[in-house]
């Protein structure tokens, strides 16, 4: 119903005769405005989406973020064509609030939790150490390339060299989980790039607003350096203890949504976005606390709501980060256009330069350590494509445009401009040929057979028991513990229908069961009938339950033994 | 990440050790401040629904809506005691724009057809010609109350009164369907009520800013009236017009998402939104237009996408819709509380009065003119119940509200109040027990068996048939050449795969198969086994295929004949 409108239709209304034909027509654009350019922005995307994937063999080739990007490059220059000054440069505020948390729900809700805590530690190495590697890596050798002096670059001092460093060297989870879900690497080596991506979040914060901080200080003192070190400890842990509480909470209160199916899958995205706005409200690490919360929730919420709600959950969540993923983006591409940048090729051309050396070298060193205490090494082709792999994104981008006012700031966002796109253009387009070509392994598309799932379970045991007696505690005796809390404790508390879970195997098994039958009815025609088998202990024949029958049919073993 | 900080975290840490520990944490409420508190409110809007529902008895005696306004109530409460000011009011912006859209959708959406179409010259008489009947009875009657010198309101004019009157006399979509939803009255009743309170919005659009614009004329020429009428069409068959064309372009657009099924559910509610948004930008229906958008996409997308997304669109519109209905009674509830109310009880009253009466006999004369051409006449039953029905919600609140500045705006503002705590809470929780008392027709609660649908079906043909021969070109012939047009054209242009549609009672019979197959397998123990009969022409005997065996068994017709 159009209410806001101006006076101008009561205006136009009152001169009468003459303007009554307009009257029947009036536009008022400034009252949906808001609503109306956020939805053609989403169709826009959308859209691209489509068309992209109606000429089948380009997607193949171009991952859909160059493509993506690409688009919002074109609609940039429309724009900056158009209106002659800068097209508006993605807000900071929309990415961080609106645009992030949708991805990193979807990637905590379905990461897969068993690869990634079985190399937590080696994730956690690369996320912590190798960020900061990179970040005074890069720093140092930038200042070093600052004092050539046909560079005119000596007005840059080490602390801006380091701040920007810290905001470059963080791997993006949004660049990354868009190339490598298309390339289809193993399991293993996917989480370690994508975890790593994830949990660098702490440390860039860090990072980031230390020496941020240390740059409109007067002095430095080693106090300052300790409280750094000290506060990311709280932002990491801070931020999981509160996407735990939020998870955990979650958990319990969807154990009461029974009567009103209707609103369950509303608090799976509730809680989880409270967590990480409530991270972000103390300067925790919001992408932690969401993360934390969804893998913490999921298996208690996906017990206690419908299946529906489930598929309804998935689907949507799924859909969202996609939007958001793809509006990031064409973002991306419209706020590349205009005249924020100062070019200055070589601290450009170094600053590319740098970021892949000490990303290549922070890999190389780090795993050496990692595969001096793991039996199951990372191959030295799996280290080249972790490496390579370091895609920089919108977080960077949007951390560069949050920079104070300085004046060299042009020169940062110039070169963090590049840096993304050449990461994202370069080397995430050819990053799959190179998969290719060192013949990675790639990921198993077949799930787990029921004997594997056995084995694999009979395993955990048989490990958690060795651990036990040999005394050392490694991750087989913590998962055993944390098994046995979970049953004794959490469930009765967050599961709404507590009596001893059904084992895993056997849920499994009605879950082929089940979907076996969709398949057969789907795939049967009008003249064929749904019947169940059953070899009932107490009769010596089979019985079959036809639904088209009232009654059951019985079959003399001599019918079947013959058969078989 | 918690970036747009102030400097308030570096000045801490500028201070040195003493303020060391407050910079490990620091809170920034404002940054997040807008999404938090959303969010909030809808978790707020949540837990109140779950509340209700653990005491079962609670939501079987009073509608949910009087519950909501209740918690409403209480929260404005506490806000007026703490902050000793009125609690903030409905913004009419955030209603028309973010609360009433999805609620529409919805009600659009899953709008049964066949009962919509089939009393459509019905419902339009009481949505026009009713909504027209009340404003002027309210207006006048109003007008004539305020001649009483007694009262102290001879400064109301004729003009405000019918302004007023145009504003409370339409039904409210939102409360008739959260109290017709719980109460199970028969379909033709609901969709009587339901359809007029949906609408009548072009209609009140119309007149609410015909005399809002006649308020500030000096004059009225007998042009501006014609004008008003004719705008009536304008706006209605408009917003129609523009619903259809975001409908039919809905649908086609899903004919090109298979190779991305991720993003399928979101067209629909990206091109509804839209629809509604434009219809509202040029000041026409956006009630119609959204309306109308959902249901002309509706057979088209259902077939377009896959069963998930479709899941995943009823689903979330659902739980949309019943989020946003929770959080306008909420509202309500707390924009009541307040000192935005002026009190003349002899204004409030005989509008309550009014209302009731001018309703009454409004239904009654139209319903004399319904049932004289129609051989299923509408009940002296159904008539007290649609009289009855017809409850004032959010929507009159937000006009009340977007009324300009005249002196005896706040009376308006407490009689609109009233009325719509009267109508919710009173008709709304005794209109069950008199469902119940006088025995009105409920609703069946068993879907349509084959035979029944294979009736309707023949009946169907069979009518169009005879109309067509009689020359009475009646809804039947209308119908079958609509479904002619459909094949024919809409389908091909509109469905991915257009081969010749299976007919609705395969499909029926394909879903009944499939849901079967699903319950047989879910109550089937490990020891049972899938099998899938069927009876090959071009075999003598039937194959029984089971999914734990490879190879079929052959069962020779003498297994089976001794039992059929």
């Amino acid at each position: 119903m159009p209410l806001l409108e101006n006076i101008s239709w009561a205006a136009e209304e009152a001169q009468g005769n003459e303007s009554s034909e307009h009257a029947f027509f009036s536009l008022d654009y400034q009252h949906v405005q808001v609503p109306f350019e956020i939805t053609l922005w989403i169709m826009l995307a959308s859209l691209a989406k489509i068309g992209f994937h109606l000429y089948n063999k380009l997607p193949s080739v171009v991952p859909e973020s160059c493509l993506l990007i690409f688009v919002g490059l074109i609609m940039g220059g429309i724009i900056y064509g158009l209106n002659d000054k800068s097209p508006p440069v993605m807000d900071s505020d929309i990415f961080f609030l609106y645009l992030l948390p949708p991805i990193v729900l979807d990637a905590g809700y379905f990461m897969p939790s068993r690869p990634f805590f079985e190399n937590i530690g080696t994730i956690l190495l690369y996320a912590v150490v190798g960020t900061i590697w990179n970040v005074f890596g890069i720093g140092f050798s930038l200042y070093g390339i600052c004092q050539v002096k046909a560079f005119h670059l000596q007005d840059v001092s080490l602390l801006h060299n380091l701040l920007f460093g810290s905001l470059i060297a963080a791997v993006d989870p949004v660049a990354v989980l868009a190339v490598f879900e298309e390339i289809h690497v193993n399991e293993k080596l996917h989480i370690l790039v994508f975890g790593e991506s994830l949990l660098n979040d702490a440390v860039t914060v860090v990072l980031y607003k230390l020496f941020r901080s240390f740059c409109e200080m007067p002095t430095i003192k080693s106090v300052d350096v300790f409280v750094g070190v000290g506060k990311f400890f709280v932002v990491g842990l801070g931020g999981v203890l509160v996407g735990l509480t939020f998870g955990m909470t979650a958990a319990f209160t969807t154990r009461f949504t029974k009567e009103i199916r209707v609103i369950e899958p509303l608090f799976v995205f509730l809680y989880s976005y409270l967590s990480y706005l409530t991270a972000e409200m103390f300067h925790l690490s919001g992408i932690m606390a969401i993360i934390v919360c969804a893998m913490g929730m999921k298996r208690y919420v996906e017990a206690n709501i419908s299946l529906k709600s489930h598929t309804t959950v998935k689907y949507f969540m799924k859909m969202w980060s996609s939007v958001s993923d793809t509006l990031i983006f064409i973002f991306l591409g419209v706020s590349t256009i205009g005249e924020n940048h100062e070019w200055n090729w070589p601290y450009i051309c170094f600053t590319v330069i740098f970021c892949l050396i000490w990303r290549a070298l922070g890999v190389l060193v780090l795993t050496f350590f990692v595969n001096r205490f793991h039996v199951n090494t990372i191959t030295s082709k799996d280290q080249f494509i972790i490496a390579y792999g370091g895609l920089r994104g919108a977080i960077c981008f949007s951390l560069v445009f949050l920079l104070p006012d300085f004046h060299r700031k042009k020169l940062f966002i110039a070169a963090t401009t590049v840096v993304i796109l050449f990461t994202v253009f370069v080397q995430g387009m050819t990053i799959r040929p190179l998969v290719d070509l060192l013949a990675v392994k790639r990921k198993r598309e077949s799930a787990p057979t029921v004997g594997e799932q056995i084995h694999i379970r009979f395993l955990d045991h048989l490990l958690a028991g060795i651990e036990d007696i040999s005394g050392h505690w490694g991750q087989y005796y913590w998962k055993d513990k944390l098994e046995y809390f979970n049953s004794k404790y959490l469930q009765k508390i967050l599961l709404r229908e507590y009596d001893q879970p059904k084992s895993s195997i056997v849920l499994l098994y009605e879950k082929l069961e089940r979907k076996h039958a969709i398949e057969l009815a789907e795939a049967g025609q009008l003249g064929s009938n749904i019947c169940l088998l059953e070899w009932p202990s107490h009769l010596s024949q089979a019985v079959l339950l036809c639904h088209s029958s009232p009654q059951p049919f019985y079959l003399p073993e001599s019918a079947w033994m013959a058969q078989l």
